[in-house]
Order: structure tokens, then sequence, then C-alpha cells
């Protein structure tokens, strides 16, 4: 078996798959491709991944995109074990209720304040609305505020319930990015905080060194300038 | 088996629902609840989903959100044919990157285009900026165009390859909704064209019984201010 996993770890989904590997053990060749260098633009990665995007696995020459997608894959073929992963029809459609929903429920509203506060103004030199701004930052509020009330706000410990899955790590990687945009939820949603206290627990040591890149850039903001 | 459907033929996630568990000849218990009434927001239906948002289903008591999620787990209860969600993990994996990428890659952009330009007016009493709309519209026209392209233009007739799938029908009730604010993608994208055409012969007469009322919107759009 050989399993290929493209990543950048500045990319949520890639750093929740890194991390994820890394905890089960499997044995996969890591192939970093870095969105800071345009490597995902190249002609030789558009070959792999016509959409130009990480994560992408390649097993045994099966290439797939869409970080949901591969998680899935690699449950059904049995390199995510089922307690990351239920394979119980109604436990799984707990887990993948969360998948599906998180898309457009959360990673798009901290994706994009992510990028229109820290990522456009190095690209494009200028400072963005405040107006603007404030639209992006309401919206990430009120996803997150959802994810803390109706997904955390349950008496459950993880997002599908008693058990910590795939869907809390997915999750966990992309409440953090707006850390490097000077947002930091754990500090307005008890919820979110004590879970994410949790998900970090359980995945670590390899959470701490998938977000290694992260949290240097949230502690010297001024280092991510340069290299962009 | 009791399976009941949640639903209103307005939203495009409830129509694909609706359509597949009429052409798989699903005994099924339709309930519908009406967007324009705002019953979505109602006490009685926050019970059974708490993010107040169609479709939904409960299986023998089984309340599950999110569509993508829902047809993950009628397929797995053999609900869904092998045919239309295949249970081979390559093909299944096909399927699935298409279920994915369509969240924030196809549904999101027709659907703020929808909203912006012709439910917000309705609601609000006022007419959208022309910039603002602009931005939505070039947004959708990207989305639609990598559709057509990247997925629809790799030589195969369906999105997950040589079968007809639960994506193709995904897919295209997304693509019809921006019809009701007036654009038609068919005239557009050729390829989308002739895919359009192939996912409604597949599931007529359904197909065109899920699109009644939007083909009737389209056909008069007056027809809409009232009702909201």
């Amino acid at each position: 078996m050989t399993l290929k996993l493209y990543f950048d770890l500045m990319s949520q989904p890639s750093r929740a798959l890194y991390i994820l590997l890394k905890n089960i053990k499997c044995n996969f060749t890591p192939v970093p491709v870095d969105l800071r260098e345009a490597e995902h633009y190249s002609e030789e990665y558009t070959k792999i991944n016509r959409f130009q995007r990480v994560p992408v696995i390649d097993h045994n020459g099966f290439v797939l995109t869409e970080s949901v997608a591969i998680l899935k894959y690699l449950s059904r073929e049995g390199i995510i074990p089922d307690s990351l992963y239920p394979k119980d029809s109604k436990q799984a459609a707990r887990v993948e209720e969360f998948l599906e929903w998180q898309h457009a429920g959360l990673r798009l509203h901290c994706a994009m304040f992510f990028r229109v506060k820290a990522l456009d103004p190095i690209i494009t030199g200028k400072t963005p609305d405040p107006k603007t701004l404030q639209g992006y930052e309401r919206r990430m509020e009120n996803a997150l505020g959802t994810f803390n009330d109706l997904w955390l706000g349950q008496g459950k410990p993880f997002v599908a319930g008693d058990h910590i899955s795939v869907a809390d790590l997915l999750a966990a990687c992309e409440v953090e990015q707006p850390r490097m945009a000077g947002y930091d939820a754990i500090a307005k949603y008890p919820n979110i905080a004590e879970w994410m206290g949790r998900v970090r627990d359980h995945f670590n040591p390899h959470y701490d060194e998938g977000h290694v890149i992260l949290n240097k850039i949230v502690r010297n903001k001024s280092k991510m300038a340069p290299k962009l």
C-alpha cells in the first residue's frame, strides 16, 4: 500500500488529514505543496488536481480530492479506524451530518474572514474596507455561535455525541484559522473553548505538530508578510 | 419501514430528494414545510430540526438533516440503489468528490445569486445594488464555468463518469434555481445544457413534477410576489 498526501499546513483540511494520518500511525508519504509559493498553480500539480487545491491523496494510483470525500474513502478502505469514523450506519450519519454542515456553516465563514482580514491585504497591499470586514466578522460570529450553541451545546462532549471523531478534528482545524487574523474563538465561546481542549489532547502531539506554522504566525504575524 | 421527508419544492436539495425517492419508487410520506409561510421557523418544526432548514428525513424515528448526509445514509440503508449511489469504494469516492465540492463550489453561488436578485428584494422591498449584484453574478458564472469545464468537460456524460448518480440530480436542482432570478445556465454553457437534458430524461416524469412550482415562477415571475 502506498498513500501520498499532498498538503500544506496553512490549509485547514490539509492539517486535519495530516494530523489524522499521523495520529492513526498510517505509513503515508507527505508531499508538501507550498501555497505561498503558488505551487498549486503549477502545470505539474494541475495534472494531479485540476482544481489546483490541497489536500489530495494518491492511494495506490487512485487520486482523490475534497477532504470530506477523502475521509469517507479512507474509512471504507479500513485506513481510518471505526473509533474515529464509525461503521454503524446511524453513528456514521451523525458524523456526516456535521461534515456536510460545516462546508457552508463554519468553514466558509472562518476561511473568508481569514482571507479578507489577513491574506488579501498581503496580496493586494490594500487595507480592507472596515465595513466590509465587519460584515465578514459578523457572519463568522454567527457561524461560531451556531457551532457553539447548536452543535456543542447539546450536553455532549463532541460534535457527533459522546465519542470523538474525524468531524471534531476537521472543525478544530477550521476554528484555528482565524487566529492568524487576530481572532480567537476560544476567548468568546465557552463550549468551543472546552471542546478544543479535548480535541487537542486527543490528537496530540500531532495536533500541535500540524499547527506549528500557524502558531508561529499567531505569535509573530510579521513573519507572514515577507514569505507571501 | 416508515420514511418521512420534510421538504419544500422551493429548496434545491429538497427537490433532489423528493425526485429521487419518487424515481426509486420508495414508499415515503412527504411532509411539506412551507418556507414562504416561514413554517421552518415554527416551534414545532424547530423541535424536529434545530437548524430550521429543509430537507430532513425521519426514518423509523431517526431524524437526520443535511441532504448529502441523508443521501449517504439512505444508500447504506439499501434504500438508494447501487445504480445511483455505487457501493464500490472508488466509484463511490468519485460521486462523493462531487457531493463535497458542490457545497461551496456550485450551490453557494447559485443560491446566493437567486437570493440577492430575486428573494431579498421581495422580503426587503429594496432593489439590489447593481455593483453588488454584478459581483454575485460573476462568482456564480465562475462556478458554472468550473462545473461546465472541469466536471462536465472530461468527455464523460455524467458528473462522476459514465453513469448517472445522485450527484447529477443534486447538481441539476442547483442549476435550476437561478432560473427563478432570470438566469438560464443552459443558454451559456453547452456541456451543462446537454447534461441537464440527460439528467431530466433519466428522472422524468418526477424531475418535471419536482420543478412544477419553479417552472411556474419562471414563466410568470409576478406570481411569486403576492405569496412572499
